[in-house]
């Protein structure tokens, strides 16, 4: 999902009622990033508060490249980082994810084995059908064990675009927050649905209800789902003590739209990118009778300081033994205070670009390949820089090229070199960047191995379904990351 | 000011808390736009109800042109138009414009010829300055005569964009409406400021408050006036029995941007063109009491609906002997319902495109022509959609291009020829085109002819001020209208 999908952020068929009105109710953070272009590293980040640089989740395989885990990943989230849920169990949390994985699917990497006790969901994307020789339909678990598999057991309909799995996903997050309201249980439940990744789907009732197309279908059936959550909390009378926060892994995907995928609003480009369009996401944090509503903050937040916030919210601290990127966003959102702190945008173990206050510099600027672009891989879809949007792997580490974000969100009009504005927040941004990386303990990547014989074929739970297939000899390569 | 320049449209700054609160207590018209990509037409039609090919506002100097009124034009509103403000009178309105007329600056084109009651404002853009020998500094009228010119006696200071102007145009406003309350008089005020249009400037207080340079600090102060009058109307009373709109005469300038320009959103280039960046506006009706608070329609509005919609409210009906091409809204805003009415989008004496529900067809694409583009001259900055944002004039009468702009508002991704969607979609408009010909009776187009004698050298109450300047002898030329 993208800034501009919600009505909220400007999406002119203003579709999304329930976002717009939990945004109403509390807090739209107009400057909220993710801590990559692409939804692995993404998730990673997320969890443990860190850089994917940090957290292994990257690649070395080729210059600036965007890494994830499809089903031949070897690697995962390595037992050396500490997930936001392994920490809240000590105070006594229960944790949940409920939908896409992504850290890895072989069995060192399971969310139970990651600090979650519960789990509905799958360990990579939805894509498929796959026929289960060359690649294996992606499984779906319930906690330790596979119930089935997408396409054949979880039905999606790629002509007609129906499926139930945001229905499924709700239904098992309610019922998860009535059980611990039951038991008077702290808990955290991590909502991470497919949709609106491609292949895009919804189920029936919201099918064609939408200006927007399928699309629109899926987020209006997003939408839905958030009110119906959010009334959950109400009527169980735990609102007041649950702190709920929406947002995107990653940019709108252009390169699906506008069939398959969304809206960055004006920002440039979208997924897989490190213009804003690729990281910039819709942020609303709700907690009634705490966030006072109608609130709107320009703190410069991401995705890792739900990590550092989730923490304070439960009284716990962040670990002292490694560098935590995430900050503590409750005076924020609380007091309405502004944090100064830069966001770093990644490609890779590559740091592309860096924005601090209104300003953003790009060291390096990649769109895609030549190449992939001539094969109608398009992350800028009619968007064009001069220079800014290369389709080669562009280095500005000497002269970067600068944005004013306020004046220039769409990141079109780069600053006079010469200027006296561009020398002051370059020599600004230059000694960030200094400290930053004087500082960086790169991860060991964890994305750069992938082989056949790692897939999903015989998760655990199989035999009971009778759906073990038999996997081919291993044989690892590097994985090909072409963007 | 463009469709993306306020919070309530997705603005990233959300900078204009005052008229997102006028949309939170009344109406959001997401789908309203102006007759023209360009100012004199736009406000042409707003007063006559009428497209500008009918009421004279077009030039037939070149295929497509933008004309408007520049000092040397010798066109401007014909005496054959019924304007807005002399129908309300009829009503026993008292009827003001504050700020820019834009309809011709020759006597008999002044606005208290043409149904005003009173005008503080100048006639042409605050172009300047001026040395007034090669042509004179714009007039500003208090009625009947000039009260002085801007950069002489009402100051705009080019370096540091400060001027005075939107905040003595807000006072005239509250003043007009203050005496109108205390007469118990009806009133229809145009308020038609300068303001965002280039050069952009803004009063001392809002210098440097905006994140968005001074561009923004005009739309924080355009902002706070709307505010200013909203509350006039509440405090005295009269806001239950006042209908206030909001909206703009053409899209963003990007050709200005980002300096002295705003934006249009998601939408495709900007003011000058068809493409949805030119002529979709942001719109806003506000009426306590009437409109529901937080209404928001997908209706497709025009500034010509402004026409009848007074009229309607005034008790009037709308000319009988001529072609109005505006609608009254008043059931859309006051009951929700949808009218199913096409949107033109016109430069000059050509139909460019046309909509219908969520369908546009482009029949003839422009976005400048290379030699202009070529002197840096570019209406769609950083944007570029093969086939679409045409430096050449493109005909597409037999084949026009199709946007679905539910699913693709920034008119990125034209339609397959060979769908059935297509066919079907084409086939509907071409329909509404056809009837729209045939009816058709172009007016007599105002704006071919420009005069340097004509220019506003010695405008009434020049004597008095000491103001009068020599015209040079009448040399009628065709005006040149590049665009």
């Amino acid at each position: 999902m993208g800034w501009g999908d919600l009505g909220a952020f400007g999406e002119p068929s203003k579709e999304t009622p329930n976002l717009d009105q939990m945004a109403a109710e509390g807090m739209l953070l107009l400057d909220f990033y993710t801590a990559s272009p692409l939804c692995s590293p993404s998730r990673a980040a997320l969890l443990t508060g860190r850089l994917p640089v940090r957290n292994g989740f990257y690649t070395t395989n080729g210059h600036a490249r965007n890494a994830y885990t499809p089903q031949d990943i070897v690697g995962g989230i390595p037992d050396s980082e500490l997930l936001l849920p392994e920490l809240l169990k000590k105070a006594g949390y229960t944790n949940k994810i409920v939908g896409k994985w992504h850290l890895g699917h072989r069995p060192q990497f399971h969310p139970l084995r990651h600090g979650f006790d519960e789990w509905f969901g799958s360990p990579n994307c939805h894509f498929g059908p796959y026929n289960n020789t060359e690649r294996p339909n992606i499984p779906v678990y319930r906690d330790w064990e596979m119930v089935g598999r997408y396409y054949e057991d979880f039905k999606i309909d790629l002509k007609t675009g129906e499926a139930n799995l945001t229905q499924l996903y709700l239904q098992e997050a309610l019922d998860f927050i009535s059980k611990q309201q039951a038991s008077q249980q702290p808990f955290f439940l991590y909502w991470a649905i497919d949709a609106t990744h491609a292949p895009v789907y919804a189920s029936k009732e919201f099918l064609g209800t939408s200006q927007r197309g399928l699309y629109g279908d899926a987020v209006r059936e997003i939408d839905a789902s958030v009110g119906k959550i959010l009334k959950h909390l109400q009527q169980l009378g735990i609102s007041e003590n649950t702190f709920v926060f929406f947002t995107s892994d990653n940019g709108a995907a252009l390169i699906s739209a506008p069939k398959q995928g969304g809206s960055n609003g004006p920002f440039l480009c979208g997924k897989q990118t490190t213009f804003e369009g690729g990281m910039r996401e819709p942020a609303i944090a709700w907690w009634p009778g705490h966030i006072p509503a109608g609130g709107v903050s320009h703190q410069l937040g991401n995705v890792m300081d739900l990590f550092s916030t989730s923490l304070s919210l439960a009284g716990l601290q962040p670990p002292s033994d490694r560098q935590i990127d995430g900050i503590d966003l409750l005076p924020v959102i609380l007091q309405g205070k502004l944090i100064d702190r830069p966001i770093f945008y990644y490609r890779g173990n590559e740091l592309m670009a860096v924005r601090a206050g209104l300003y953003k510099a790009h060291y390096w600027t990649w769109s895609n390949s030549w190449e992939e672009h001539g094969k109608g891989i398009d992350f800028c879809p009619g968007q064009s820089v001069d220079g800014v949007t290369t389709h080669t792997q562009e280095e500005h580490t000497h002269l970067p090229l600068l944005f004013h974000l306020g004046r220039d969100p769409g990141e079109k009009y780069p600053l006079s070199f010469a200027s006296e504005e561009y020398q002051r927040a370059v020599e600004h941004i230059s000694g960030l960047v200094q400290q930053h990386k004087a500082t960086l303990v790169p991860g060991q990547p964890q994305l750069n191995v992938c082989d056949q014989a790692v897939m999903n074929w015989s998760p655990p739970g199989c035999e009971k379904l009778g759906k073990c297939l038999k996997a081919p000899e291993s044989d690892p390569k590097k994985c090909s990351w072409p963007h």
